[in-house]
């Protein structure tokens, strides 16, 4: 399947949603509700396909995600970086975002929206259902004029049922 | 790309949509006016990877629009036949539709609900940039109860300005 009409879908579907939100944060919520619900269906999908053996750390587990479930979903791979010594928080950066593709800019008014916002609940989603909780954010975002566009995730809860598996 | 992040997504969008409009018949409008605005977007697209010549008839289109967009975008190839004598007509066969494939009935009250009708729209605004007029719906759909699922397509104008162009 082509990616194309995948994301001039998208964008209609957050055209779609800004009609229906005044308020950029109810659009960003509500996208990551939507991705939420996607994440909770996609990750047997995942498991399945990706055939991953058991994690034993978050960098592990965020290693997967970029190196695995990006690449496998959206066919990029962004870098991973552990950002604190607790070793909880990643930084994913983007260095292509092709859901974005057709954007030149953020529609005039929304300058508060995160576009792509849809991605952190699907991350935020398919987590819980391996029983890991956490928090996924938009931190930095070239549409808003950031230098890179960098996706955070803070783990919140120890890993103690390990379902995720890792090659 | 993986199809699997774009079915889902199309299905919350979808779910969307069912939620803000009650009668089916606005979703389906909706979905259509919807894929229209990615039709007039993704002709460039198409043109640009397809390398087509010039079609010299509407069946020649019909074809194209089933062997090379169909199978470009969607990665299947529905089989295609003129259904009427003027040869404006036609009825294009899905046996496989991946845009359902998480789907396995219409959601509950939802019985006139053309799910894909995106896909109407995307053909009918590709068609309209090239400079044809046509009327495209789901004739029949296995969502709901059909033995398979159909396209209709009817050329409304004649092939004047020929910008479509064929292998």
């Amino acid at each position: 399947m082509s990616r194309e009409l995948f994301v001039l879908t998208y964008g209609a579907l957050v055209a779609q949603l800004c009609k229906d939100y005044e308020k950029d944060e109810d659009v960003n919520k509500y996208l990551d509700r939507m991705g939420y619900g996607i994440g909770i269906r996609l990750i047997e999908d995942f498991l399945a396909r990706s055939a991953v053996r058991k994690c034993h750390s978050y960098s592990e587990i965020a290693d997967m995600i970029a190196q695995v479930a990006f690449k496998m979903y959206l066919g990029i791979t962004p870098s991973v970086t552990c950002i604190n010594k607790r070793r909880n928080k990643f930084s994913l950066i983007l260095n292509k975002n092709p859901l974005v593709d057709f954007v030149e800019e953020l529609p005039a008014g929304r300058s508060s929206l995160c576009y792509c916002n849809l991605l952190c609940g699907v991350i935020r989603g398919a987590l819980e259902m391996i029983n890991l909780a956490a928090e996924v954010t938009f931190v930095q975002d070239r549409l808003k004029g950031d230098d890179v566009t960098e996706i955070g995730i803070t783990f919140l809860r120890k890993l103690e049922d390990k379902k995720c598996k890792k090659k």
